[in-house]
């Protein structure tokens, strides 16, 4: 069950980095969606690697299948079944550090788990489980697609520079998916700076949920905002997540902190958006606006100390091939959690009253 | 199903501030723990309104009842059902802004949610229902400390007011669950300020767990830090969560934020421990170190700008009796969260391996 | 999770025979239910002891306490907790049993699992854990009789007399729930002579729910026999359970056992019902109908072999009290079971499509 | 959810009749497990087509690929996914029934639920869907095997023929899976007669589980029973079930359908086994012994009347290529069942004590 993620519309993932293949399972997801495998497609060339010089050299086209859950062009009610192969998994570069702990990874973890460990490109543990995240992401997109909600990604923060401004359109144009036009040649710089030094960058991911209607969420347990931050936190490389104003929350007074609601043209909403689009546990029908830390790329072809499975100390350099920054392709990751989380508790809402409306 | 967290040590809490009771059902509690209602009360108190003056002066008793699961001192491996009688439910208060969204609230979004609305003190979205959580969280303790994990939470930062060092034994001997003895008496001086003024604070609160072994957490959704930031997040208050170097992590190279392993006396240690004491999603041994954003208590004394059900401009002012602070009394929440994620997490553990050792 | 069930419109169960309380926690129950503690009582008297000379003459009024969910006769969507005080629970009969096994019961199997074992009138294992079931199972009927489905159980056999025809009125006129007024004396009869002989009997009960619309069920593993068949088992005394033709279809040829569709005055149905009303997995709109091998209550005040904890040969004589049949006040258990299922199916039939309708 | 089973080892299967493919994906399988394909190609080609003249002649090689979650032999602790390519999906034959129901299929009753349809052999409803059950039942019993858990299916009942003695080395020498040397070329002789006839026959399987310790089951919904009863009902053609003496328990009285604990070399037993091996819905170590009833195959070569999707009558002959009887095919898919439980349950047992032995 650690494998699945969301109660209605719910995905099981599996896959290792240097198996077979990597893929998902999608169950829960409503009959009569149009769904093809172009619609998936794009959102996996959206965390592709290779995709530009900021981004690991791995080559994988990463073509998606769907074995089962459509039939002329139409979701059955049945689930949906997405499997993409794995192609240029050369894993004889992990042989010689087989036996070592690669610092920041989770090598020394997964042995004091199970006992047993896939050394090779983390297994389990590689960023490339998110194949099925992003492909199941993408139907819960044209599920949302449909009630007029829109998730928007982008680098907010990367090597200490800020992004000023947020403009969608800029996202794509760049390719460290930054929304501010001025700001994003010096993020492209700074990553290639730290490439060349043999190092890696972390940075801010800011994800944003549009034309969310109000009331999805469930409390007290399966809050929308809890049910977020699980599916953020879960994504490799993230150390923390806050909601609206977030920390800066934590430094404010009640009666500034607080948003007062207003009429929106018949709607209600609030004045600022200092929750983040969330209070109680329950959309309001603002904005969803969180922003993630994404740590450094642990892997750097440095040479770095550490201890062996013997617990000897010795040196270990990780050579493989690797983002100088995981943001750029976190930002889909994360992307696909949002639309999951939500397509989940757009199903759920079905459920809230006696009288479905 | 969205009132019960954990997967195998598994609660379910019920209850609204103003109804008869509020209580919980814990099951998957193992057979053979010594358990009594004192070992229970005593976590109880630590949450409890009327504590000291920078807390609500509502009085409630909040004795526990065990009404099943326990027989003579031991738990049966059936669920345990504990019970807190309302007893201080005083709602004439709330009877003149029953038509009125209280900023900061959940009023409009449970209406948006479900239709109706319980308005006496936010029914279900009130603090009040975080008791069960709490009397679930002791029996985890009791669990958690038959293998030498500890669980300590205190309030790292008010008003701007950040404790300079952590020393355990402090924390308990100042009424903000200050960690430094320095800083303890100018955070409970601005609280009172604040108090004073009709207005509240927010906070940064900081959850350690000490003696978790390594290989608790199960990828990929499941992670260790993934359940911990949902559980974290489902508290009301709470505006973001970060584990170990967090946001800051953000901000450093690859080089600066891997941790290297070292030989720690035969166990596997990291030299600092920046990553908060998981890795991959899975405990190393190290602390479990995490950082929540508490916003401002919502409730004020002030009169505040909002909209009533009409979607009408109107003033409200919040009469009800409040915490000028909530995170002196969310800290002991913090902890019960936190112990039940450690305790689900402890128990699934045994399921890793084909030989459990 | 084991006391849990239902995946949407799902209970918590707990209590002990011998505890201080039984109950159950309701979640996932819509919100804008009418519903009052009369609507349960009624149920709940039902399955009561000491209705009649053929149930247990233990005294329980069994009087059910709303604590939560539930504001100004509406539920609100938040969990519904219900309690009910064990009154009569006098123990001391079963001290000198405590370290023998009872034929028939689960003392040994308890004792097995957990280690400990709660001697006093078999625990969690008693039949006093379907008081909660019953309640919530008048919530899911109140909700179900929203939609016309109505659910209808009673004794179609017992000690081999075979109820001849099934008039829904005649249920209710007399004490062992037969269906046939003309067997319904001859049935008492049997049931006092056993009495009589401290004896038991066992019987078959039959199980209806009528108006069910086409469409509920979710294959492949959550179909609706699959799930009815988990829910009737899951009560104590039930060895068996078959669907409409059942084990007799185990003798057919399939031109006999496919059952025709034909067109019910616009509405598909079949010529018999020989399915029992699912297809598939799924509701076909004709009456569900299911058979329950219920077996004779093992508590009889007989002198009987067993052994004890220690493995010897020994005498028991169960004294307690005891139903002479357990058929009567089963039958009310398990049309709460079936109303649990159906309401969970007929809210999840809510996400089954894109629209819906 | 509705295509996942199981709590702790769990699976999810997907996959319909004639689309590219079928599989699974288990997850919390222990890491460390012996694994390997050729493990479970040997009960995948137990439920294969094409294995004898009483079964479809379809031509499925049915060849298992693992893609993830196995490491040089071992389990990772990871999902194991696997999937089976269809090959011989000839569609064509469906083409000009697809606007009709089939009697005794689920076409009326899917496209009830999901107002679109798979005509395509039953899409999902297809028998085709239990390969992944069967494979995962493979791993399943891998496990269990090293518990000295093993299970045993055969043939108890066909045509009205039944096997007057249990010899299981017996039942894998005949095509009907009899374990009776004697009735089993009677029952082939019938199901051949049938075959010509254009029709089929049903009949009663039995499974046993030989050597499940006691202590399995999880009360008070989760008991053994109760998920065995939902894992096998949760098969397409089975329409009863029961454990041990079952429905003829209901015509005992108590004295007679006790069943006398004894010591059995130390071990606690039973004098006979009426139970079925399971008390309270925990496993008493006595062997595990349930009986399933199944339909005739739905499919016959034979002109049938029914309606069309217009509501208009009609007749329909079903050609495609079918199983005189399904009973030979299902007997693996129940084993595989029967499996899945047990491991199920063998590792939450693990869960039962605070100490684990």
């Amino acid at each position: 069950m650690a494998s699945s993620f969301g109660k209605v519309f719910s995905i099981t993932s599996w896959g290792e980095s240097h198996g077979p293949a990597v893929g998902v399972v999608l169950d829960g997801c409503p009959a009569g969606l149009e769904l093809s495998e172009a619609d998936i497609q794009a959102d996996l060339d959206k965390r592709r690697v290779g995709q530009s010089e900021v981004t690991s050299p791995r080559n994988e086209s990463d073509r998606v299948q769907i074995l089962s859950g459509v039939f002329n062009g139409l979701t059955m009610g049945t689930p949906i079944s997405m499997l993409v192969w794995n192609q240029d998994q050369d894993s004889s570069k992990y042989e010689d550090i087989k036996d070592k702990f690669r610092p920041g990874h989770a090598d020394y973890s997964y042995l004091a788990k199970y006992g047993v460990r896939d050394h090779r490109g983390g297994g389990r543990s590689s960023a490339r489980e998110t194949v099925g995240r992003v492909a199941a992401g993408a139907v819960a997109r044209k599920l949302l697609a449909r009630e007029g909600v829109k998730i928007v990604g982008y680098t907010a923060e990367l090597a200490g520079l800020i992004a000023q401004r947020v403009d969608f359109d800029e996202i794509n144009r760049n390719i460290v998916r930054c929304p501010d036009p001025e700001v994003a040649p010096l993020m492209v710089a700074a990553v290639l700076k730290a490439k060349e030094e043999n190092d890696s960058l972390g940075g801010i991911a800011e994800i944003r949920a549009v034309g969310v209607p109000p009331g999805l969420g469930e409390p007290v347990f399966d809050k929308l905002d809890a049910d977020i931050a699980k599916a953020m936190i879960s994504i490799g490389a993230t150390k923390g997540i806050e909601f609206g104003s977030g920390f800066a929350m934590a430094r404010m007074q009640g009666s500034q902190s607080n948003d007062p609601f207003v009429n929106k043209g018949g709607k209600v909403g609030t004045v600022e958006n200092k929750a983040g689009g969330i209070l109680g546990g329950i959309s309001t029908g603002e904005d969803i606006v969180v922003r993630l830390a994404v740590k450094p790329t642990s892997s750097i072809a440095r040479e770095q100390n550490t201890i062996n499975t013997s617990g000897e100390a010795t040196k270990i350099e990780v050579k493989g091939r690797h983002d100088p920054t995981i943001i750029v392709r976190l930002v889909p990751v994360a992307e696909a959690m949002m639309a999951l989380v939500l397509a989940d508790h757009l199903l759920r809402q079905r459920l809230a009253r006696v009288t479905f409306e």
